[in-house]
């Protein structure tokens, strides 16, 4: 079995080797994939939905199995004023699987091009295995997940990482996936639709506007697999250089520390959950007030509607099939302001509220923002100062996709900009300063980092 | 501020100091308590309730002001067949706080003899602080929570242990309360309801029946603060020199080692989780099928019962109050095996389903029978062969109460059980053996460790 240290060393000796393959091989694998997927997502009435409908009791929309996810209603009691809206709820864990290998010396993953009916552009990178439950024991009766053996059932290698992480508290009910990343040795039979590339590799695709599908990001995000930390001498760019020391520092260290212990840390955030005088809980779609429901769509008009589509495709398991989708409007924000302070880069995180947070509250970037939110109002004053700051850099700013199979057309803007000394390290109560290594150990634990702030967390990999 | 390694050395000191007072002071103030406390509790049908009422629309129980907690449904979908029952809802996160501070240079906490209306023996040894959101908020009008400053509001001292941990998770819904341990240095007022006693000796009165309360042993449990390695030395008993070994060794050594790695004992966690393939909601209290509904409680004659009690007691915030309480019929039994491995004591951990955990699993003792089990059919063989065997030394057996707030008399008894090497290392697959030491890391973290394991862990400290 090899530990983390040697994982490290397999890392280390990437500068020495070479990866399997060439990102130019890369783009041409891609392109043949894109040339070869015919999918066509049409929007539907709720009515032409095939084994979806609205139980006449509480209105909510399911599935004639009663698997996959339904949309039901949350209600949100306490606080300043109740209120309700739809919300997607799926209870059974789905698995997201990196396979990774060391191929020349360098640690690989096996990536998938893969169509969900929500991505603006059809295929997406994404992990290995991405699969519900309800994928994976067939209730739909498609093909059977690939590669699905190295996740489930007798152990084919070593596991490297294994999280229950979240997904979006504003759209789903409780919802989490399975992050698992399995090491093999053996050798793999390789798939037309399947890729190995380098981990540097992947990292930097995120570089990419709608490349890295949001369920590889957070995987990507949970592998702690840092360079190494003789980069940082040799580098003579000042911010990667503070970036590098954040994923290694933990504190221990003599000189220069991170601002705060994880104990800090911990406590900072149990103050954060015990503030919350709200409480959510499920009730029949029929009690949310406020939604239109017509025969297309339930909207508010501002922050989503849900819709129903129809797909046909040749690269997915089933090749027929409609669902509903959660279709925002506008784009979503998601940006974390960083800050060398000791020497360590720092990120700003925001311990952030959402009514369908499986414990109400997660650490979130510094901005947040959902579609159809008011910039102007919901922006903290000492973020908007921050952001007007005139030490700013842009490091990262890309648009990424939210889940293309629950979500129809959900982008994010992401962003990381960087900080001088006029940025206090002093912030209002709902705002910490950590390292990226501190974000690693919570990142072992699920139900610290929401989605937006793990899928920042891999366009962070993608700096060095 | 004190790092922990400064913890461990003022405990290191403890052999050379003396406590600040002598168990048999200690006895002498709990028997002018017990002398002091006047208290009734009367059972009354619900209509006499106070201020407590059935909702028309619902059916739930609950307080006409909305607040402290309410009677609801709980239903289980999937898995073998669906199912209901009550459970008591209560949202908002109270605080379990322990005020500590150094005294003769060794380390002591204030501890507090409380009533609660279930308690089998009227008063109870309890943390400094034990009060829900609307207790100190004050939504009953009583008077204000004593030491509540310590804990909430301005930082007043050093907080060394800060976890959002989980309560019943077959009678509550989602319940977490908030523990906490806060370092003193200043002089404290002492009330007469209150006293000062060192951490070795609330440890050891955990070894008496029914003393140490639930929310007192959760917060204990939550306490790593362990005995110096140098006690292992010098310990002629091998169980305790295992166990002292267990408290420190985490694996790094290069001889002797836990069984598993933290890595494998979270995905070992992770793989329970996902089985699951039931999900839990709060559904209206009449919609609950199964359970009698007279004037007097709600009961399904086997595993407990809903009633109502009025309670007249001077030594609490209120002086009169009613309150819905659950009344389990008999008793439950929490038990861990613990077997010495490459020299170091293992438990023998339990991946726990339970309908009311947050995350529908958590790690349990190696038994864990719900009053009204049926013993023969719950246990695993594995177990059951496990108890049989002739190597088991009891070390530990003790009945202790859970929680008196909400709870009528609910009684279980508590087992440390030491087995030999013919109990195997290799156990079904929803079991662990772990380390003390490998529970403490996890029980940084919320949602790991179930209420009851974490009893079972505060009795573990009794047995230095």
């Amino acid at each position: 079995m090899r530990r983390d240290g040697q994982i490290a060393q397999l890392l280390r000796e990437a500068g020495e080797s070479v990866p399997y393959t060439s990102i130019d091989t890369f783009h041409e694998w891609w392109n043949r994939r894109l040339e070869n997927a015919h999918v066509s997502v049409r929007k539907v009435p709720f009515s032409e939905l095939d084994s979806w409908g609205f139980d006449p009791d509480t209105g909510n929309l399911q599935h004639s199995s009663g698997r996959f996810f339904s949309v039901e209603g949350l209600q949100v009691r306490g606080g300043a004023s109740p209120w309700s809206q739809p919300v997607i709820n799926q209870s059974e864990i789905g698995v997201l699987g990196i396979l990774v290998k060391e191929i020349n010396g360098v640690l690989h993953c096996l990536m998938q091009a893969k169509m969900e009916p929500g991505n603006v552009n059809m295929l997406q990178l994404s992990p290995t295995v991405q699969a519900t439950r309800s994928n994976y024991t067939k209730v739909h009766r498609g093909t059977s997940t690939r590669y699905l053996e190295y996740f489930v059932g007798p152990q084919r290698g070593q596991v490297l990482v294994d999280v229950l992480q979240s997904e979006q508290g504003a759209w789903f009910w409780c919802k989490r996936n399975r992050n698992i990343v399995v090491l093999v040795t053996e050798d793999v039979p390789l798939h037309e639709d399947y890729h190995w590339l380098s981990l540097e590799q992947v990292r930097s695709l995120a570089r990419t506007d709608n490349l890295i599908n949001m369920d590889a990001r957070t995987v990507l995000s949970c592998m702690p697999f840092a360079l190494p930390e003789e980069a940082e001498a040799v580098d003579s760019d000042p911010f990667r250089r503070a970036l590098v020391r954040s994923y290694h520092y933990r504190g221990e260290g003599p000189e220069s520390r991170p601002l705060h212990t994880v104990g800090d840390i911990l406590s900072w955030f149990i103050e954060a959950k015990s503030g919350c005088d709200w409480s959510a809980r499920l009730v029949p779609l029929k009690n949310v007030t406020g939604w239109r429901h017509t025969q297309d769509e339930i909207t508010d008009d501002q922050h989503f509607r849900i819709i129903g589509v129809e797909v046909e495709s040749v690269t997915r398991e089933v090749q027929q099939w409609s669902q509903p989708l959660l279709q925002p409007y506008g784009q979503g924000r998601a940006l974390f302001l960083a800050r060398p302070i000791n020497g360590i880069l720092h990120l700003l995180v925001q311990a952030h509220e959402e009514p369908g947070l499986l414990d109400q509250v997660e650490m979130a970037p510094t901005v947040h923002l959902l579609p159809g939110a008011d910039e102007s109002v919901t922006l903290d004053p000492f973020v908007r100062d921050a952001l007007a700051s005139d030490s700013v850099t842009v490091h990262y700013d890309q648009v990424l996709s939210e889940e293309g199979g629950r979500f129809h057309q959900a982008l994010t803007r992401y962003q990381i900009m960087e900080v001088g000394d006029d940025v206090p390290t002093d912030v209002p109560p709902n705002y910490c300063w950590m390292t990226v290594r501190q974000l690693f150990d919570l990142l072992r634990h699920g139900h610290y980092l929401n989605i937006e702030a793990r899928s920042l967390i891999a366009c962070l990999h993608s700096l060095h």
